[in-house]
């Protein structure tokens, strides 16, 4: 370390750089946002992170009802029948699901507990992985003629697959998540829903998020079981992998057909129903944490923040401060009045003891966007300290950028502010997306070459492919596999293709991104 | 029929007075609040009744929000070792539960669906039927010192209770709910927070949901399994049963016990601390229901319905439908920048097909609390066609009570109107309940009179007794039962007692309210 570079004492103890899973876990203890639950595969969402997901769901649910989607709720258990009935579709689940065989428990001979013999259900019951079937068989019902068209529905829910190895908020058993299905007269309006939620996630993804995405096509491999197409918003996280951040299948006929989901058109003749289905989850808290996090914790873009602005009083347990607290208060509360990036400010004035300082790093972990303090020194000057949480450092002197505002400009100012924290993350990461996708790789080897020796954090590739399907498709993905590489998607704003499939020399129909994912 | 009374043509076939039970499923589709999933003990919940919770919901999670609680979540499956640890608890949970015993399904030689004998959990896990012992879990990790208190947690979820009778948004298999959860240092806190929940409540059932209820102590035989005290919101049906529509529970230290949450105090020393839970759930929209509903389906109080105002454009097809729909959209515009009743106005245009007469009865079913019909005349007059939902029926003429006012005027007054809607629902609904609490009954025989021969609809009473415990408690529980009766709470208004007991004839102590109940 050389005398001219002061060295910053970061508020975590791993860098992105060093070990990237290890500091991904390291931001979701420092920040407080979950923790294992001790229950196989399940977390705790704690409420930091709850609250950046309550955020998350408020400001989809209003671009959700907008699209005209209303939401329901159906039950958690789904009968066993449901899944027999769709081959495809079980075939991607059945492999694991919570399943309910008894509905009691009695006292064993030592005093436990065990499931009682005599409470055995006659059919089991699968804890819903998603909510095709369940909800076919309500459209089904509710379905007559093409007056009853389209019905579009979505809930909010928990589902459960049982997973292997598990990380939180990417992969946990059981999730949180929506999922919205929908029912159409023709293949066309179907068509129409699922590029409509496709859009609307990418939107709250960019605009909420600050998560720049790639929408595009899923290859045929890895398609939801049963569609005839699915689409996703792919997001590049700092290591350069791929986090597919939302999904929306085209059904086709398939779903309506096992489930009875006909109408009687204009003309008096039946008809299979078109469906779609479309999900998000808790995934996307991940997403935001692995894009936006840095070697202090996490920054929350503000649109997500639970609070936008934390106000911290430096107290010493002298005279002065009830004067600091009430100075503190009228900063809140005019706040509060003040609007910024559709609602109003969300602050906390934060009286929780202990001292300023150490709480500064607990609210620059937890990614606090405006970090505010105030001393007596800044109550007599009218002025507040103002930390931006993404401009932490001053790199000349390796210490916080803390500045020193005028009280009245800073209030004046904060709705501008935050837009631009928001903004400035979003910049950021498509920057940082943008320099991370390699284009014009024509050849196989260089592919190889690219991800063996193209550094710790390869990123993506963009090249030009046949679209092979079926056992040629399959061999492209074992060779892709040998790289731990997956095919994310075929972008939809992507360049029409013009040279030769980098896997079969055929010439291109289109342009795939490949990546390593999450 | 005489000829001076005309005959009112209401909208559902059954009448309140002839068939309560049946009226209640009647309104319930009639109003497509919900339906029978198939899968046993589940319902579905439709648009409309998910819109009523998602109201509910909103308003109660703003108090909670307002009362410093976290909202959080927590895994949906709880491991057997935590209820073996809680003797009382589990003594009142065992025989309901919904138990995980397979984490994957395998095809059988029939090609049906079975679970995998190899997939076997080494312990069973339960689904949730409430969180009090994983909660639990993590308060004992997240306390530490008094400094961590208190710690007041709320989670939104979905909990399944195997129910053997169940009746839909009563008693379903699984149901939605909040549920709070605090820990804290002392007894005193922790009965305050009892109390303050109580009191959140009450006031979100009588503001928002236009629910009277009556807010007092359980009797020690219908507590909360381990609870040291128990606390109840009582609601009036119409057909005089009792609902309990939410309960506080005082966990003194038995949960903190069990599960390890202790705390260093100032001094040094570890203390247990004390804990207190509460819920509420989707129930209250039964008892919305029932106290709201009439001979023509659901009346829903404006605080909580999804569409406080719906516009229905009468339509034939014809060129001048465009000017209609033109004039609808604009008193649509106006009334949405007006507010009332702590937010925007909440209206629909609904532009589905059909003729406006049949949706007019679609929406009287549903109970949006203003209906507003436009055909060309009223156009021209300036005018819309009003119906108060509250107010359907003119007596004398046996016909809906249209009234037809100047389109400037009712946009000026509809906040006023929402807001006299909210108050007629709850002061018919408190009157009605007062009209039908009997009290002064100081003779058992007198009890069993009442509500022998006290006609169809007996209500309440409300009796002194000498708060017997233990046996002589389960002899009084006894022969209450002979009538369907039971103690539903002691009202915490209620004045002192001053004879002696109904029951045992010694001084009484308190007064108690006894009903049958769902």
């Amino acid at each position: 370390m050389s005398n001219n570079s002061p060295v910053i004492r970061h508020a975590l103890n791993t860098r992105r750089t060093d070990d990237f899973a290890k500091w991904y876990q390291e931001v979701i203890s420092a920040a407080d946002l979950a923790e294992e639950s001790g229950v196989r595969g399940c977390m705790v969402i704690k409420p930091w992170g709850y609250g950046i997901w309550e955020r998350i769901q408020r400001l989809m649910d209003d671009r959700i009802k907008a699209a005209g989607v209303q939401n329901t709720y159906f039950p958690i258990f789904i009968p066993l029948a449901n899944f027999e009935r769709e081959a495809d579709h079980v075939e991607g689940f059945a492999k694991e699901m919570a399943v309910v065989t008894h509905h009691r428990l009695i006292a064993d001979e030592k005093g436990g507990l065990i499931p009682d013999p005599d409470a055995k259900l006659e059919e089991p019951l699968v804890v819903r992985p998603t909510s095709e079937t369940i909800i076919g068989d309500a459209m089904a019902r509710w379905v007559q003629s093409w007056r009853d068209l389209p019905l579009m529905l979505n809930q909010w829910a928990n589902v459960v697959r049982w997973e292997m190895r598990t990380r939180m908020f990417l992969r946990t058993s059981e999730f949180l998540w929506q999922e919205g299905h929908t029912a159409h007269a023709t293949r066309e309006e179907a068509l129409e829903e699922t590029h409509r939620a496709l859009e609307m996630y990418r939107a709250c993804a960019e605009e909420d998020l600050a998560l720049p995405v790639i929408a595009g096509e899923k290859p045929e491999n890895e398609r939801f079981p049963g569609a005839d197409e699915t689409w996703s918003i792919e997001a590049m996280m700092q290591d350069g992998k791929a986090l597919q951040a939302g999904t929306s299948h085209y059904l086709g006929t398939s779903f309506a057909s096992a489930a009875g989901i006909q109408y009687q058109d204009r003309e008096g003749t039946q008809q299979l129903c078109h469906t779609t289905s479309w999900g998000t989850s808790t995934r996307l808290v991940g997403g935001v944490i692995m894009t936006h996090g840095d070697d202090d914790g996490l920054r929350v873009p503000p649109r997500i923040a639970p609070y936008q602005v934390v106000i911290l009083p430096m107290l010493r347990d002298k005279p002065e401060d009830e004067a600091v607290l009430a100075y503190c208060e009228e900063v809140r509360a005019r706040l509060a009045t003040q609007s910024s990036l559709g609602g109003p400010i969300r602050v906390l004035l934060d009286k929780t003891p202990g001292k300023a300082s150490a709480k500064r790093w607990d609210w620059v972990r937890k990614g606090a966007p405006v970090i505010i303090e105030v001393g007596p020194r800044d109550m007599d000057g009218g002025k507040v300290a103002l930390l931006r949480r993404d401009q932490l450092w001053t790199v000349e002197t390796g210490k916080p950028a803390m500045d020193f505002v005028d009280r009245e400009a800073f209030v004046a100012q904060a709705p501008a502010l935050l837009e631009d924290i928001q903004t400035t993350l979003y910049a950021q990461a498509a920057e940082r997306r943008d320099a991370n996708i390699t284009r014009g790789i024509t050849e196989w080897e260089a592919v190889v070459s690219h991800f063996k020796d193209g550094g710790k954090y390869p990123g993506w590739i963009e090249v030009e492919w046949s679209k092979p399907t079926g056992a040629a498709l399959e061999k492209v993905v074992e060779r892709l596999k040998t790289l731990q590489l997956t095919i994310r998607n075929v972008p939809r704003d992507a360049d029409p293709a013009s040279g030769s499939c980098i896997f079969t020399g055929e010439p291109a129909v289109e342009r795939i991104l490949v990546a390593r994912a999450y």
